[in-house]
This record gives C-alpha cells, sequence and structure tokens, in this order.
C-alpha cells in the first residue's frame, strides 16, 4: 500500500503557488481600457463611443458564463460517473481549474498581451474566456488519469498543461497565423494528446486490483449526464465566445449548435448497433455526442454551411462511438495505455480531425462566397499577412494541428516522467477510484 | 413477453434521417444575412448600422441558451424522477429533441423563412430559438408516454409533431395572424393534447403488472428538481426569447417572473391542504409550480399588467395541482388515458388557459395604455392585418387556441393508430417503466 | 412529539400572503419606462435613442438570469447535502424565495422607485434583481434554521427578512449613501446574523436525538455539489448586476472571479493540513471556496486590482475554512447556537469582512488612478454628496456595515421571540433533518 498521506505536500503546493500568484499578479496584470474606470471613460472619448453597451463585456459575457460552467459543470459532472469516485471527479477538477486559471491569465498575457512599455498585462472578459480555455486542456489531460492520480500530480499536471498550452497556442495563433476560435487543434488535440502520453508513461500493470470501482452506477450515471448536457448545450457559446463581433459569433453558434444536433444521432444509432439487443450504453451517450462540438472548433466561425456542420457532425459522432467501443480497450491491452474516460475518443482524434476540417474549409474559401471584406476579417489577412492566400492558409492550419498533437505528445511524456516520481502521494493499484483516499467519505455505501 | 430488440430499427431511423437532413440542408439552409460573413457587412451598410452589437445575435442569443437548457436538462431531468427510468427519461428526451430541431428548421423553413426567388432558407439565431420551442411541443407529448413507448416510436412521435406543429404554428400565426411569443397555444396546448391522443390509442389495460416501477424514489425526486428548477428559472427567458426588441422582451420577462412566483405558492397551499397531515407531495412542487410559465405564453408580451400575471400564476397553481390529484387518476379510470407525466395539468389545460387569456387581454387592449405606435408594434396591425381592431385580434387569438387543440387531438390520434403497428419494438406491459430494456444497466440496484 | 401537522397553517398562509400580494401589486406596481410599451417608446424618442439595444434590459438580463440561478439552484442544491433533507432544502428554498421576491418587489419599490405623484412603482429588470439579492439574505438565514422549522416558521422569517432588508437597505444605500454592488454588507453580514440570531433564540439543547440524520451522504454531497458550482460560477454576475454600465459591470466581474479562483487553494489547503492524512472534507469544499465572493460582494466595483482581489479570496478562504473547523463547533458548544449550513463562516463574517473591505479600498481612492470623472461614477458623488470625499466616504461604509450587523442581530432575535410561540408546527428535537415530518416521501431508504 502506497502512502497517500498529501496532509504536508498538497497544502504546500496550493500555499506556495497561490502567493507566487499574488506576487506575480501584483507585478504584472492590470485592468485593460475597458474595465479600467479612468481608461474607459478616455477610451469612450477617443473612439468616439457613445454608448456603454459597445464595451466588450457586453459582446461576450454571456459566451464567458456559458463557458465558465462547460469548465466547472460540464467536465466536472461528467467525471462523477465512477461509482465511488465523484467527489474527485467534480471536486479535483475544481481545484485544479481554480489554479490553472489564475496560471492562464499571466501565462497567455505574457505571449499576448504584455505592453512593452509599461511591462504590464492588461485584461478583460476575453482574458476570463482565454484563461477558462486554456485550463480545458488541462482538464481534458485529467480525464485519462481520473482516478489513478493524486490532487499533487494533478496541480503539477495543470502547472506544466497550461504553460505548454501557451507556448503551442503563441506558436500557432500567432506565429503560423493559424484560426482556431473553439479550440479543436490548441485545446483538444493538444490536451487529448497530452493526457493520453501521461498516462501512458503512468501505465499500471495491475490496475485490474480496483476493477470493482472503475465502472459506474445508476446514479453516478445520471449525475454524469448533468455535465455531458451543459458541454453540449453550452458548446455553441464555447466555439463563438471569442469569434469576430457580429457574423463571426452568429455564425459560429449556428454551426456547432447544427454540428452537436447530428453527433447524437449516429451516436446512438452506433451504440445500439454494437449490442446484440439493441440497448443503447452511457459511455456513449454521455461523450460521444460531444465529438461533432470538438470537431468544429475551428472551421465553426468559417463558412462552413449548415450542411457541411450536419456531415461533421454526423462523422463525429461514428468516429468517436467506434473509438469507444474498439479503440480504447485496443489501446489498453497493446499499447499499455490505461485512458479512464476515453479522451482519445472524445478529444484527441475529433480535435485532430477539427484542425485538418478547418484547414480543408479555409482552404476552399473563396471571395465570392466571403467577400473581399469578409475574407480580410474571417482570416486576419492584415499586417504582415495582408497578401497570404486561403491555400497557404489552410497549409497552416494544417502545420498548426500538428503542432498541437507535438506538443501534447513530447510535454506529455516529460511530465509523465516527472510525475514518476516516488513524492506526489499517488494511490496504489488496488486503492484507485476510490474516494476514500483523498477524501472523508461519509457512509460506507457502494453499490 | 414482446421483443424489444431495436438493434436495427434504431439505427436504421437514426442514419436514415440523419442522412435525409443532410440532404435536405444542403438543398435548403443557408446562413441569414446576420449570420453570413458577406451579407452582414453589406446590410450594415446598406441600414446604416454602425455597430456589430445590433445583429439580432446579441439581442437573442442569452435567452436562446436559456431555452437550450430548459430543452436538454430541463425537459430531460424533469422526466428522471421514475425509480428506474432516468436514463430513458433524460436519454431520449436527449435523442429527440437532437432530431427535432433538425427537422424544425426545416419545416419552420419552409413555412417561414423560404425565399421564393432563391429557394432556400435562411437561418439566424431566431431559428434556433423557433426549433427548440417547436421541439418542445413534442417532447410534452412524450411526458405523456414516458416509460411505456420504444424510441423508435419517440422518432415517430417528434417526426409527425414536428410536421404537425409546423402546420398550426403557420396556420395560427401567419393565416390567423395571433400573437403567441411563448407558445401557450402553438406549443403547450397543441403538444399536451398530441400527447394525450397518442396515449389515449396506446392504452394498455395491464399496466399495473408494472406497478412496483411506476414512482419515484428519494434521489430520483431530487434529481427530477433540477428540471423543475431550470424550467422554472428560464421560462421567463422562454416567454421573451423572440418577443419585439426592446419594451417587449422586457415585459415578458418581468410578467413571466412574477406569474411563476405566484404559482409556486398556490401549488404548495393545495398540496399542503390535500394531505390530511399538510404533507406537500413532490409530484405537485416538480409540476404545478411551472403552471404561471405556462399559462403567460401568449398574454407575457402584452400589457397584462404585474398584478394581473399574479392572478393568472395564482390560478394555475391551483388548477394545476387539482389536475394532479384528482384530473389525472380519473382521465386513467374512465378515460382509459394513461398519462406518466400529468401533461394534461402542466401544459393542456394550462397551455389552453393560456390562449384564452390571451385572446381577453388583447381584447381589452386599448390606445391608451399601449400608445397608438404600441399596439401596431405589440399586435403587428400592419399590412394587410392594418386595419384589424383588438376584437378582432382576441376573437382570432381564442379562435387559434382551438386550431392548436383540434390539431393535437386529430393529429395524436392518427400517430397513435401508426404506433400501433407491431414493428416498433415497444416494451410489454411488465416491462413498462424499465430501462433494463433499451439500456444498458451496471449496478443491479433498485429502491 | 409535537405537531408537525401543518395542513391549516402553511395553506392559509400560503393563500393569505399572495391574496395579499394581488391586491398590492394591482395598487402600486407597475411598468416603468423601459418595459412599458408606450412608455419605451416615447422615452426613446425624449432621449434620442436609436437602438432598442440600448434598454436596459440588454445590460442585465444575463446577469439577472445568472442571479436566478443562484438564488434557486445555487442556496436551494447546497442546502441539500443532509442525508434526508434534500427534499426541504431545495423545496422550502423555492417556497420561500418564490414568496419573498414578490414582497420584495413592494418593499424595496416603496423605499426606492415610489413616484411621489402618482403613488406608483415602476418596476423593471433590475427591480427583479434586486428582488432577488433581497431575497437572498432569507436564504441565508434559512441555512442557520435548516432541519429545525416548519415551513411556516420559513414564510415568517421571510415575511419580517425582507422588510428588514428593505429598511436597512435603504438606510445604508440612501442615507449614508454607501456603495454595495454586491451586498457583502446588506445581504451577507445582514442574512447572516439575521440567521445567527435567531438560531440562537430558538436553540434546541436535544438536538442530538437526531444526529443520526444531521450529516451528509455520498450521493447527497454530489447533489450539493450542483449548488456550490452554480454560486461560484455566477458569483462574478452577482456582483456585477447591477454596478454601473460599462467598465463598472466588466471590472465587478473580473474581481470577483479571480477572488474566487484564490479562495478554492487556500480553502483546499487548511481543509487538508486539518485532517490527520491530508484528507479533504466536502464541507469546506462546498462552502468555503465560496467565502471570496462574499467578501468581494462591496469592494468588486471599485479599483480593488487584481491582485487585490486574489489576497481578498486568499484571506477569506482559510478565514471561512477555520470558521468551519472551530468555530462552529465552538459556538454550539458555549454559545448555545446551532447552525446548520456554518453561515457564520460563510456569510456573517465574509461579509462583515468585505463590508471593511470596501471601506478601505474607498478610502485609498486616488484621482490618479479612477480620474476625476470615475471617482464621481463610481461613487456616486452627486447631489447632495457632491463634496463627500474619499476618505468620508470609507467612513460610512464601515459605518453601514455596522448597521448591517445591527438589523441582523436585533431583528432576528426578535423575530426568533416570535418563532417560540407555539402554534407553527416545527419538529420535536428527534424528528429534526427529517424530510417525513412535512413531505410524502416514497421509498423508505436510509443510507
Amino acid at each position: 500500500m502506497k502512502n497517500t498521506n498529501i496532509r504536508i505536500s498538497l497544502p504546500a503546493v496550493c500555499f506556495v503557488w497561490q502567493i507566487a500568484m499574488i506576487v506575480l499578479f501584483g507585478v504584472f496584470i492590470r485592468y485593460d481600457e475597458e474595465s479600467d474606470v479612468r481608461k474607459w471613460i478616455e477610451f469612450k472619448v477617443s473612439h468616439n463611443i457613445t454608448s456603454d453597451i459597445e464595451n466588450d463585456f457586453y459582446f461576450r459575457y454571456p459566451s464567458f458564463q456559458d463557458v465558465h460552467v462547460m469548465i466547472f459543470v460540464g467536465f466536472g459532472f461528467l467525471m462523477t460517473f465512477l461509482k465511488r469516485y465523484s467527489f474527485g471527479g467534480v471536486g479535483f477538477n475544481f481545484l485544479i481549474a481554480s489554479f490553472g486559471v489564475q496560471w492562464a491569465l499571466l501565462m497567455q498575457g505574457w505571449f499576448h498581451a504584455l505592453d512593452p512599455d509599461t511591462g504590464k498585462i492588461s485584461i478583460g472578459v476575453e482574458s476570463l474566456i482565454n484563461a477558462d480555455f486554456c485550463v480545458a486542456s488541462s482538464l481534458i489531460a485529467y480525464g485519462a488519469l481520473l482516478g489513478k492520480v493524486s490532487p499533487v500530480q494533478l496541480m503539477v499536471v495543470t502547472l506544466f498543461g497550461v504553460t505548454l498550452f501557451a507556448v503551442e497556442e503563441y506558436i500557432i495563433l500567432s506565429l503560423l497565423h493559424c484560426r482556431d476560435a473553439g479550440g479543436s487543434m490548441v485545446i483538444h488535440a493538444f490536451g487529448g494528446y497530452y493526457g493520453l502520453a501521461i498516462s501512458w508513461v503512468l501505465y499500471r500493470p495491475n490496475l485490474n486490483q480496483s476493477k470493482r470501482l472503475s465502472g459506474s452506477t445508476y446514479h453516478s450515471d445520471v449525475f454524469a449526464m448533468i455535465g455531458t448536457l451543459f458541454l453540449w448545450m453550452f458548446w455553441p457559446s464555447f466555439n463563438s465566445a471569442i469569434t469576430d463581433h457580429g457574423s463571426g459569433q452568429h455564425r459560429a453558434a449556428i454551426n456547432t449548435y447544427i454540428a452537436l444536433a447530428s453527433s447524437v444521432l449516429t451516436t446512438v444509432a452506433i451504440s445500439s448497433m454494437s449490442d446484440k439487443r439493441g440497448k443503447l450504453d452511457m459511455v456513449h451517450i454521455q461523450n460521444a455526442t460531444l465529438a461533432g462540438g470538438v470537431a468544429m472548433g475551428t472551421a465553426a466561425e468559417f463558412m462552413i454551411t449548415p450542411y457541411g456542420s450536419l456531415i461533421v457532425g454526423f462523422c463525429c459522432g461514428i468516429i468517436s462511438t467506434f473509438g469507444y467501443l474498439f479503440v480504447t480497450p485496443m489501446m489498453e491491452k497493446y499499447l499499455k495505455l490505461q485512458d479512464t474516460c476515453g479522451i482519445h475518443n472524445l478529444h484527441a482524434v475529433p480535435g485532430m480531425l477539427g484542425g485538418f476540417i478547418g484547414a480543408i474549409v479555409a482552404a476552399a474559401a473563396t471571395e465570392e462566397v466571403y467577400g473581399r471584406e469578409g475574407l480580410i476579417e474571417t482570416f486576419d489577412f492584415e499586417g504582415d499577412f495582408a497578401s497570404r492566400t486561403v491555400l497557404t492558409q489552410g497549409g497552416f492550419q494544417a502545420a498548426g494541428t500538428c503542432v498541437s498533437i507535438a506538443f501534447g505528445v513530447v510535454g506529455g511524456v516529460v511530465v509523465g516522467l516527472i510525475l514518476r516520481l516516488p513524492i506526489w502521494g499517488d494511490p496504489s493499484d488496488d486503492n484507485c477510484y476510490d474516494d476514500e483516499a483523498y477524501w472523508e467519505v461519509r457512509g460506507l455505501f457502494y453499490h
């Protein structure tokens, strides 16, 4: 039996990192011109704005709150499905997301919002959305590790995950000048492969010792549906939260809505076909129904057309469900890779596909469909990139997808090796998937 | 024991219908001028719009997301109350709503948004709200059938339900020129009577064989409260989502908020009075508290006044609770009509009343209260209807209510007869209300 | 065994009070100029407004709906944690909030929105938010009383709670001219001490007779996390809902988001440190993580800076968790004060601290940071208060905090004495924390 006592390590990590956040926020972070009372008054005058409704807050705050619900309730409750690890699912998700958003505000700020004159980072509502997005990749990684790691390890996963995210995001969005509003590449493909690589390094050959706890029970499956539905419903907000004002946000929401609806039907179809009496499996319904949203993360803001969105959702529902049926068991058997929530099928593969779909849709863009101004607006063909063609853009989008996967795999292996150090208080094999390890559990009720 | 094997029929229906959707979307559906990047840029120029905040997205998206939550979490979790049918409640709701919204975009598009020149349907955020509204009527019908039908039957219920909805909506809103922003008539009265008529045709004389499963248990009642509360909280968004910009949305939200608050108190009062020790019944709290929202579906956008809204909520809370106490048992006994969720008391009757309340409030409108412009704006007295009086409008509102009921009853009987064909894999009497029929259930825990 | 039969008293109270509401709404309450169709058309002309998007509805409705979710799902589900009182937690919360918002619209209307010429109260979306805020203080008080009172008593608590709230709010916001957008003082400190004082007067020396029911169980703890998370996620909306348009709402949301993230980490740290094996306690995670939001209720709209917000969250997470560990047990032992949900640690103390933090931040405001116009806008230094300095403002903020506590303590003692009358149907000591007293419970399942 390993020692899961984290009485010193967990508080130490929490305090040290939180104090570091306070110091760094004090040195670096300030309100931007739309959230600072003096600057906003000046900004309105200098930009000839007559109404407060033009503040970015009113364009993005409703979407931000939807994204916020996805991060904390969506991801959190999706991970309550294990019969005896609901506290860990929703509780550790809460912990690492809360830490991660702070670190993300700093990391993303340094790369994207640092004023070279003052050395300060300016934050506004879009920064909060981006911080939530950033932390999503670490929460995805947690999905592969659910039940097998200690909260201290999860803090490390998040610290490195957010750091890697900020770097790959900078490369993909700024250097390669890709568009990735809903993060098929930067969030899902990266987060998925990051988690898989960590889990591969942390392979536990005798995990079957805790097999009695590795499944769901009736009530925990209903709890998990809360997570599924809030993710599913708010995914249009996720993919439209930081797109262009006006038609950009509008179109991204419509495309995502349509793709998700389509995913549900093909998920149900494949799930039913795979059982000899046609019975549905909650694992599929809870997860593969979301694949359409993941795969639309890049293309949602493009003119992919409504039927294009339907096709994306159609295919990804099928691919994702097949993943749960065949790929996850095979990965465990042959690749020695244990993926508790099946993030391979919900995030890694649909995210990668989403990146390539985005590349194709970008390459196929025409001035006839977008209009000249529309092309410039949609793909930001301005400044250094004013002369880029849509074909080149498509190539860079594909390259960006590969960058995100590479960062995920390499970063995950390195972080996995760090997590093998015997200092993190992780559970022994027969102690996995059990809240008793890290929580005071009242009532001795197993079912 | 009937054969509930749906391994062929369910995937077949899902695939055929989803592929049909892709083809029809490809032929018909396009972005509208506010979600298409080229058209929106041109629209801003041609309409002299200087800010993207004027895009309809920013008027309606927050309400849309609230409505979306009502459809998937609200209706879904409200139907988890049965002790052993929570998967079917929330899961089949998810399936048929996802299919229904796609079919609704087409059906409603053909009737309301077809460009005669191009033969294309234009969609935007208001179309998404209307699709959610449309599918709500089929979800209401599901409430009467909960636990007694197969998912294949539910797909049929939804296919016809959405189709009938689009026709009756066209007649009521376009031909009769009624106002029905929150759908007391077109959604609730129609959906309620549609479900009741189907259930009446599908009467099961020996349903008491599955009586041990036909009730709730402690935890499933708490799950159902999630559905109740999200419906209750977001109903002001439901009734205001597609009303006029400005004071119309504002007023509809206020009226609905007030009516719902009033319903809660009278529901509690009647529920307590009906028990010999004054104990409350969760069935009433979960359902009748919502009656005020249903009944305000037509009148919420009118100048019904705050105390008028209170009175509507007051009465409907009482009527609905009495329905659960007396009418539902009597309908089963004498009418041979089994209504699992009591949609008669929550949707059919309050919806019908809401239609007539709307008629009365419309007929009582005066230029003094609304102002001349306000009357025109509120009742759309423009074009062919420029000379209509409020009294005539009231008459048409009442006529519209009757049309919605007629469509529900007749359509429901026809669909019910179709569902009696022995090809749909529906459960035998002793297999009703049991997730085992259509779901892989882990853990054999009954309580 | 006391008589818990409320078959006459509960319906009587509900009917009498609801009918009183209808009469009073009829006499007093009207739509304001932004929700009345005629007035809004005139308002647009007279104020030279060209777009409906300038209607206050679009500034505040998304925040309103988030607050609404906090009141009904947040508070409601947070109180489902007891193993056998989940119906009472979420159900009575529903009842008293629904009654309270109606009474709040009247009470707050008389004090703040009464037109002296017409004698009418005008309501709009901001009134709905304020009504939700007002009722929050009574729901906080319910937290101290959970499981020990009858629903009739709770109606009395709410009637007086809303009344006292309206008076103290008038004194603090209007007479003392304090700023308190998120209600650290007027909502949390008042509501906390109000509940504690009532609970102190209602002390039950033999409450240990129902000890078997006074804790949580595995599933009820997961249900309670729904409440925690919706409160936590939407707290930025709570603190920004009624702040100034533009940068005011923007900044309040950012500050609250940051403070809450920080609270989570220190709560986890202290919770882990307090257990000999470092295990986390759900009581702390469910409650103390929210302390940062409470404590930012006054200062969130000020220029407290992002790192200032982090520090507030940091300290309040620690203080609140220590409260659960040491203060609540000691209060029961030495002060004879039973506080079921520990509102002392989540609302009373963080609310009081929030009041004083607001005072300090106000006193430290400078023209350099806020700008001249910004100072006037933020602190409303207009009219009678045009010459007030920030230092004076700080003093008044501190005075306001004391007023709120005084109202809570004195009001609570008086209401507690009223509740000791033997006419309210409250449960006997061995009947506390048991839904059987007031609910029809199906399934005899204790776990």
